[in-house]
């Protein structure tokens, strides 16, 4: 029987994960987290560019999210508001998908490699989040720091809850632009 | 005549970028960066652990000089103060080294593997300043945000300056902090 693209796709992420946390990310090939997933080498360079992209593969649902919720977003509100009601409207996806994302933000936090290319993501998700605030009628620079400083509030309120999911992400979410408005 | 250690290094990071610029930095190797320097390829090596660092000297010590800032400034400031006082007292150090600083960043802009350490080392710079900012008694959620936040404004900044030198570097901040603060 054939299992079917998507599944198989899945079964890597897993797979590189559970192997990861064995090993280390540095003594691990992608041939043997194709093996552990049951196909071959080949199928795994058809799903992920190199052995990093493995992990970061949510990064681009995540960012279709957000920018939807953006450019769904009442125009009354400022652009910090426009981005945690964004935020928010991501946490159901973010709560069902805890079960793989705390290991997986275990091994990039051991891996320098990995954190590396988990800022540019981070970087490539704030331009994203810019580039959907500038559709909604904000200034170039104002657009660029809220998508910054949101982010910065988001990667802490999510990295804190993946240590420990009491308090949950909504209000996690919450703390971090309470006290990103304390600063001021 | 043996040429002091200190001009060795300096002439090594100005080779560097001027050989980066010419061929591109995936086809300069740190021997060639140590030849047009007219030192030896170990030298190279002393002086830096691989040949990306050559690229980032500058920021231990523009690190010293803002959390020292931040260590002096009055009390009485709020987080954000403290951290826009601490940038506006390094213009001077920018200034002076913007003959450099403004070919680098070609350089950087132009090489995603420059890209990533860039953004590794403004993370721990930010780390550095979110401490800073916990030992002048701003609590840790905050401090780590105001510090990410700031460091936004810092590097947009200078950037932007970079690139066009009126406005100058100052109000080039000044116009990053308020745009922040419209923003919260």
């Amino acid at each position: 029987m054939k299992r079917s693209e998507p599944e198989a796709r899945v079964r890597l992420q897993q797979a590189a994960v559970e192997l990861f946390r064995e090993r280390g990310y540095d003594r691990v090939t992608a041939a043997e987290i194709a093996g552990r997933a049951g196909v071959t080498e080949r199928t795994f360079f058809r799903h992920f560019a190199d052995k990093r992209e493995v992990l970061f593969d949510g990064q681009a649902v995540l960012m279709d999210a957000l920018t939807a919720a953006i450019a769904d977003a009442p125009a009354e509100l400022g652009p910090l508001d426009m981005l945690f009601r964004a935020f928010r409207s991501v946490t159901t996806l973010l709560e069902d998908n805890r079960p793989f994302s705390k290991p997986r933000q275990e091994v990039i936090s051991a891996t320098p490699a990995l954190q590396e290319r988990e800022l540019s993501k981070l970087e490539a998700l704030s331009d994203a989040l810019a580039l959907a605030l500038r559709a909604r009628g904000v200034p170039e620079l104002p657009a660029a720091l809220a998508a910054r400083a949101g982010m910065t509030c988001f990667a802490q309120a999510t990295l804190a809850w993946l240590e420990d999911d009491q308090p949950g992400l909504a209000e996690r979410l919450d703390l971090t632009k309470r006290a990103l408005k304390s600063i001021i």
